[in-house]
């Protein structure tokens, strides 16, 4: 019987003809017109998971783009892992930008140009094709696996919340493993621990009750833009700290082990500045630049507006003035709590002769922090140890993943992530790709994570 | 010989179709294809021009919409007057919300309904039909008299200010007499006798080369929006007063002549608050609103804008964040020097970390104020009780009316504003309309107001 090593070499060029089947499909969540294909992809997804062995494989309604489930569940006493990816893609304009079309995938040099090549149709593909390779040369899995492929990735995966809820036994597992992700890079490996959370709030503020002309009434009504103006600058001091009362509480200091671990991946000051145009970067004293971007909480203006905003001029004294605001959060910092804080703080300042209004509309995640030390991440950091010859980074992302928090809240199961995408491969714009050699790499990785992961003991919860 | 009063008894139903005719010409200068409209509305007041005797009536080009021309100069030893008024008219829309069709005007109740009604073709008629009813029945009009209508009052005369300069010698006069204005109420006149001038800038706040992701770099780069609002802020106290070094350099206090004249028309801060939904009107503290709104220079973030405005939230660190001011300026103060004081101003508080610039977008004014005793003024003054039985008001305006300014400047002539608008003749909004009453009592004023400048001496300048 040959090894799931020999297999994977004998069928490449076959899988690699597969991922540009896949890559054919233009699974663009974002466009309603697109929904069809969409759902013919993960069409796609379910018949290529019953041909790689794996059982029950079906497309579920989720109320938005399907979910593909499918499951291989016959290693009692071992662990269960669900494996998740995402079959859905960004949109691909501006199509002028593209040396070849979005979605007639090119090889050229060795890497797959396409839209969604690297995220996240040639990173959640191994996985599958993986199983196949144990199961065809082995007959059996070494442990439990599910797989849970969305639609709906790039749209912020509304309709997930309610669905996972809803069908929580059979998603049930101990640990989920992300094919949707990166390594540091080609020759360094990085496990992600740490997510940031988020709260978002908006502050409308009310003048007149209609535009004046700013030469006729200025002077003698306030100005909405200028009382939002300080406003805005009432929350963040010139320091970078956040002025709002409570915003801090309950925060933990970092630990010495948190700081040396944020500080061990390689960070140019100066090529992120060059990268960015800047001149210096800004943040709170106290913390250096990664830690501010890792694990301290923010509030950023993501975006404010009143009056005229076109060429020229025009003297209006604006009946309305807006600000939206994006807090993130780090652990035991409530979402809810903050957004309650910074409306008691913008009703303290708020001065006479304007009413303002402070609604949430709808980012919400709580902060994510795995173990570094948790059964997971020592298998896969040691899986990672043998392919790339040294440890793994431990990073963390200032972003939000909210399926990291969702199958967290709803599973009680942590989240692995462990793919292959690299940080040049252009996801989101024009001229995506990704690495044939990759692509490969994750299968073989895949061969080794299930078999080392079923060496481990859960503890119980 | 009958009196001209007599003439315009007889006439008027003429004069009132002649008006309905003038307005059915859609001369919207805003709109690039109603420029021949705008050229036909032109030659239809030439034409009209010389029908009621008036000398060398044409239609000149200005590189813009153009200006119509005409005079009458056969009186030795009298003031030369210059008659102002303008063919062109705001935009019509929303179309919907007219009773009747804005170019198909309708008498209802007295008052002709019609876009360029009030604002200004029934404003600006009455002088023409003066003068051909002085000419018709005293065969000379008792000054000289020239008059100079224009075609793009309602986009800001562009083209004027080169055209006034380079035509300086035909334009010259002791006094230009305003058609293009208002009385206070139907019982109360008003001399207007101050206009605030004004300069805007435009400052840009520039951080990172494109727009971030606020969860991955916020924290560590400046975020523009931020930058702005801090230096928005700074820009003004919380009791209204503006902290710009040097705003105010210069500025004479107010007398208690001009407070008193401001004082006197009436005004219900009550109503005004109802009127805008205020709660609180507010401003410079030592002012009253009107002193705040007529006298006192002004600085109004007019718009503002950086970064995600649509529905919901987007996690974005914009590149860049904008801001435009217009300042309303008083007598003695110098718009470039006022400008320059707010850019050194946003230098000094620009933090680290983001660039800046401060642009002039272009609007700029002198401040206007002409002497309440001045003999155009007295004159002006004494027609105005004989109409109306009172004293009128000395008014001010807290905005600009640049073609006063421009003849001030380049034909050294004061304006003095003699028109019978009111406010509620819904100037630039649907169902405009002007009343007949004032559209005949334009024409009474204007020839007593010709014999009774004639009897002035103009100091010599």
């Amino acid at each position: 019987m040959p090894s799931w090593k020999s297999y994977l070499d004998e069928q490449q060029s076959r899988f690699t003809d597969e991922l540009l089947a896949f890559l054919r499909i233009p699974s663009i969540s974002a466009l309603p017109e697109a929904a069809a294909d969409v759902r013919r992809a993960g069409e796609w997804v379910a018949t290529r998971m019953r041909a790689a062995g794996i059982e029950g494989a079906r497309v579920m309604e989720t109320g938005g783009h399907p979910v593909v489930y499918g499951e291989w569940l016959h290693a009692p006493g071992k662990p269960t892992i669900m494996i998740y990816g995402h079959f859905d893609t960004q949109p691909a304009d501006p199509l002028n930008l593209w040396t070849s079309p979005p979605f007639e995938p090119e090889i050229r040099d060795g890497k797959v140009y396409a839209r969604g090549a690297s995220d996240d149709k040639g990173n959640m593909l191994p996985p599958i094709l993986a199983v196949e390779a144990v199961l065809k040369t082995e007959g059996a899995l070494p442990l439990n696996v599910k797989f849970f492929f969305e639609g709906q990735e790039e749209i912020g995966s509304p309709t997930l919340p309610n669905f996972v809820g809803e069908n929580r036994d059979l998603f049930t597992c101990d640990l989920v493993i992300s094919s949707d992700g990166s390594q540091w890079s080609e020759t360094e490996p990085a496990i992600l621990v740490g997510l940031r959370g988020g709260v978002a709030v908006e502050i409308d503020v009310r003048g007149p009750t209609r535009d004046l002309h700013s030469g006729m009434y200025g002077g003698a009504v306030h100005n909405p833009n200028h009382a939002l103006a300080a406003i805005l600058a009432s929350l963040r001091g010139a320091d970078g700290v956040i002025l709002v009362e409570g915003f801090y509480d309950g925060i933990p200091p970092l630990t010495n082990e948190e700081r040396r671990q944020i500080a061990a991946p390689p960070f140019d000051e100066e090529e992120l500045m060059d990268d960015l145009g800047l001149e210096a970067l800004w943040g709170e004293a106290g913390y250096t630049p990664r830690e501010r971007m890792w694990a301290r909480p923010t509030l950023e203006i993501v975006g404010m507006w009143g009056g005229f905003q076109g060429a020229g001029i025009k003297t209006v004294l604006p009946s309305e003035a807006h600000a939206k605001i994006v807090c993130r959060l780090v652990p035991n910092q409530d979402p809810a709590k903050v957004a309650e804080a910074i409306a008691a703080h913008v009703k303290r300042v708020t001065p006479p002769g304007v009413t303002v209004t402070v609604t949430r509309p709808g980012f919400t995640a709580d902060a994510y922090l795995m173990p570094a030390d948790h059964w997971g991440n020592r298998a896969t950091s040691e899986v990672l140890v043998e392919m790339y010859g040294r440890e793994p980074y431990y990073v963390r992302t200032g972003g939000s993943i909210p399926v990291c928090t969702l199958f967290k809240k709803q599973l009680g199961a942590y989240t692995v992530n462990f793919a292959f995408g690299l940080d040049d491969e252009r996801a989101h714009s024009p001229d995506e790709f990704f690495r044939l050699s990759s692509f490969r790499q994750g299968q073989d990785g895949y061969c080794v994570l299930l078999h080392r992961l079923a060496q481990e003991t859960v503890p119980s919860k």
